[in-house]
């Protein structure tokens, strides 16, 4: 939809936390892209960082406003970008935009934009500090 | 995740929108189920209010807060239940609350809520007009 | 196909235990619904009320005929009803009716019907009496 | 579940009409293989020789009874049989057997079977004889 | 793509290792069947002869020369064919074909063929000697 | 599998062509991902500088040698590097190489690497000239 046509656009510095190819699969029943498949990877994507950050397992627990600038199209090439922009005592707040890339369109246009909160959690899914000592899974071994 | 134990519970009257299982495929890598497919299930809860009151296609254009309130776990019965709680011009606002039965927890509880926006658009993904006469697409028989 | 037009349409009563959209994703290759994916929502359907009454883990054991009236299309919202309409010592019947709405069509349409048989099983698949008590499975928490 | 110790078993001859391995995302809550999988897998392999017989699209109309004789695990390779055993003026008869193979256990155990019928559509969906010439759908090039 | 039109074509002997119906949610943007389906169609089939072999667990560990002759469209039956034509002491090399047949189109055509290479491994993902005794996993039951 | 401990790690410089986490859905029956699901991130991958170098849509037509290093484990996050390296007439040659990196671990290892030739085609699948002007497709529309 073009409902939204000024927004400024400036990429964000840094690589995709995750990047793909948007699918037939992936459409709607207009043939556009889900809007959900676009939610469901700016929550993948935001994880990337807060998982990373946190040093171990992190829940989604409060989104505020996200916008949807534009349609995404099958064949677009989509990224999300995400940032840590706050670390609470066990909550990271990161926020994402999503940009697309398309065949005969020159540069990227942003799709979404939205912030996302995560929460640190042990094993039993208790919030537990960002910054505490996680012991790592024993169950993932290093050269599997 | 226990992080918010005292939300009020009270279920939304009417049917819901959207209803099915979690399935192990919906997982996310630590084995509860991933908070993209949630997003993705109130999405498309969320169309199925706006697209009967707008009579034709809608778009997802924003979404204000989303709170999760627990894990939703693998076998879990989902229910999104959605209403249309405000009508612009072009532009419909829908509350949307997700909930939970589980075997062997007595009632249901809540897992998400949100409010979504969508506006309604044309065949060529331009805004329009809610209550516009909309011709039917000639491609949705109705005794296929 | 419009192979069966004069079908009593006599909407059941209550909730559908499953309710969703069609999407392309679960097209056939003409394009309309894949009449398996139908099934498979007719089974998960039908096992929502089984589990329920024998409050525990059951398995589909068999099917009775089934009718498939009408072609289902991308964009249909969907939804099986079930009810248990037999119990035995081990197994439950349930009767399932697929009804959709599509988008400029009033009312709902009957798309399949049909009777599916569940055994209630134990941990190691065995059949079980519908009425024994089963302890819950430690594994499922309640405020996980 | 070993709820059918006593069926005979003989392997159909000929060829499966479909063949794969069942896996993880094709599970059931309690981590076996999803009923109503096993049901678009049948649908699907009965399809096949419909389709080939009729030399053109078919469409599920009905089922007669199916059992299913075992649970299907995650990783076994799934076999199902299908074959025409009735031709009538606009309708094809499938019979079709689900045959599984897993590591470890000598020969094939059969896990389902069914009858389901298909009715030959002409491209608006109307019945039409199996056996009248169909013009071959201009939109599927041989050597594409 | 017609790229290849006299690549002789015949037709492996034996039974095919995977056989389905290629479908629109495995389509790539512009409609065609996606190649990475494909190559998963092709890795499982050879891990099928493979793991029957090995009586046991194996995992792909290189692949040699793969061509794709021809493309593969929505609603092509697929059957791959995989032979092992190299047994080592840890690993199995597996010849695979991949072969469609169209409606409208007499005969089979080859669409793609490539060399795949397995190694046996053991629970711990240690490379094992392809002919050692290894004992069933207890996780998996005959009658299940 | 570690059966390959001493190839060199040296990651490719620029941005992964595609980026993703591994999910429970893309898990093979004995629980580590699917060798299938990577080569088709790998040709997903492969594809996106083949399209922006040929400007238009690419075929995949052969695959040199694959090996794949490591198994890649449910919950690592998943990086597809691909580079053209050599520009045919009609077809080009990208090497892509697959990192993983894994909470716990610290830097990223390496776990598949391959070379795939695409082929530049036009709207019929015929062969065309990388560097031919390709008129941009009309339903592909800008500020959809």
């Amino acid at each position: 939809m073009n409902h939204n046509d000024s927004i400024p656009e400036t990429l964000p510095v840094g690589e995709a936390a995750l990047s793909t190819i948007a699918m037939p699969g992936d459409a709607n029943p207009a043939g556009d892209i889900f809007g959900g498949w676009l939610l469901s990877q700016m929550d993948l994507a935001g994880s990337i960082p807060a998982t990373e950050r946190a040093q171990g397992r992190v829940a989604t627990i409060a989104i505020e406003a996200i916008k949807f600038h534009r349609a995404v199209l099958v064949g677009d090439r989509v990224r999300c970008y995400a940032e840590v922009t706050r670390v609470g005592r066990t909550s990271l707040t990161v926020r994402i935009e999503t940009w697309v890339s398309r065949l005969g369109v020159p540069g990227m246009m942003k799709v979404t934009e939205g912030v996302f909160t995560y929460v640190a959690i042990d094993g039993n899914r208790r919030p537990r500090p960002v910054d505490a000592q996680v012991p790592i899974d024993a169950q993932v071994p290093v050269d599997a």
